[in-house]
């Protein structure tokens, strides 16, 4: 994983992702983008369920997609993140790349932040465990 | 809608329910007759999400599907609805039709029962409210 | 429909749509767009699989989401859109509005292109057709 | 694996693929199950999207499905499959286990058959490459 990520997460094409075109559909990224999230906050001890479950709603507040090269059926690709923390927001680069030839596929930032028991708040949770993370990640 | 049916709802395949044979993916299919369920249910009086915030959780037992004919991109279709009580357990008899030709495209058989608040149950509510539906056919 | 739209599309949730939070996935309002923007197509005389056969993709390159208020089981909405042309790329504005208070849950800009043959290029039959559009609402 | 089956496949729910009960939805299975006989394929030699590109079309004619315990946010769970032939349908059957505790999670019967160039028919490349699955299974 280059220096420049935190975290990167393995998949392959599944064929139901794909549609008629015989590509992956534009919006099963996202899924992919969202897995990799998830499976990011559980390696820092953080679950997206259980955090729901303690009043806890992390929300995508933005999302801004580039489309380089299409995935296709079989296709293995990874996922690489890096968080940067911004007050209330935690923002996603989160970059897709083929792995047969590392060919960039997608390009992705995805601005998130936490309801708190219906508002908007930091929760200190979150925070401290991404601070973690961006502070390794500077050494 | 023949008598045979309780219910029916209209529908038109999207393409990103087809896959990369250029036909509707097997598994969307589920998806139309639990649309068309949670629908049926709200037309008598009944909602899916309430229920479930009651501690009312419908669940599917079983399901048996019969694929006929294919559905294709920008394909109007039907799905008709028949209810039956037997103990525990709501069946639905569901059929989907192609509008253009009224061709049988899908016959399924689902399998249902009610777990209240952790146990399997029979749920007044739902129960009444099926038993007017059936009633009401049979007149 | 406001002025400053081409189209406009209505839908209800579907209840397979929501994810553990309640809420329908942060992926599933790329269906909402993808899928209006073919109705749109097909209302001014094309069709996106049709398209595909005669060897012309239409491909997003971008795509830009402020999500703004979450949809919920059962919320109507209306998914509004405007397109505007530059260059290779047709741009499209799409908006989601909730029907019961009209409040806007989401504001997309879908930057699309077409590949013709395998190669970047510009479909005659897209551009004069949404030109048409164009100039219809500039009257 | 057990003896029974012929090959097994690795996963974890995604959070994207539970709906507002919390749990991974009905239909979803259906996509795990897809997945694992595609899997299966490839790990025998045939792969689904090249037999389309050559006109041989596997297709569900059938499928059965028993839901007995819902599979929750990060569970990890195998899917375990079984192919038999009958004359010119391929059957498989599939089963879901849960891996914490190894309980049955979904026992699932797939009838498959081949649509060659638009008419049913027996693909000699896939009869030859099940039987080699099964007679090993015998031995």
């Amino acid at each position: 994983m280059p220096e420049a990520y935190d975290y990167e997460l393995e998949f392959k094409v599944r064929d139901y992702e794909c549609d008629l075109q015989g590509v992956v559909n534009n919006s099963v990224y996202q899924n992919y983008l969202e897995h990799t999230r998830h499976e990011f906050l559980e390696d820092i001890g953080l679950n997206f369920a259980e955090l729901f479950e303690k009043g806890i709603m992390a929300v995508v507040a933005r999302i801004d997609l580039a489309y380089k090269t299409p995935l296709r059926s079989s296709d293995k690709f990874v996922v690489r993140t890096r968080v940067e923390v911004q007050g209330v927001k935690y923002i996603f680069y989160q970059d897709i790349y083929r792995l047969v030839d590392d060919k960039i596929c997608l390009k992705g930032v995805v601005t998130t932040t936490s309801i708190i028991n219906g508002r908007l708040g930091v929760s200190e949770e979150i925070k401290t465990a991404f601070e973690a993370v961006i502070a390794k990640r500077q050494n």
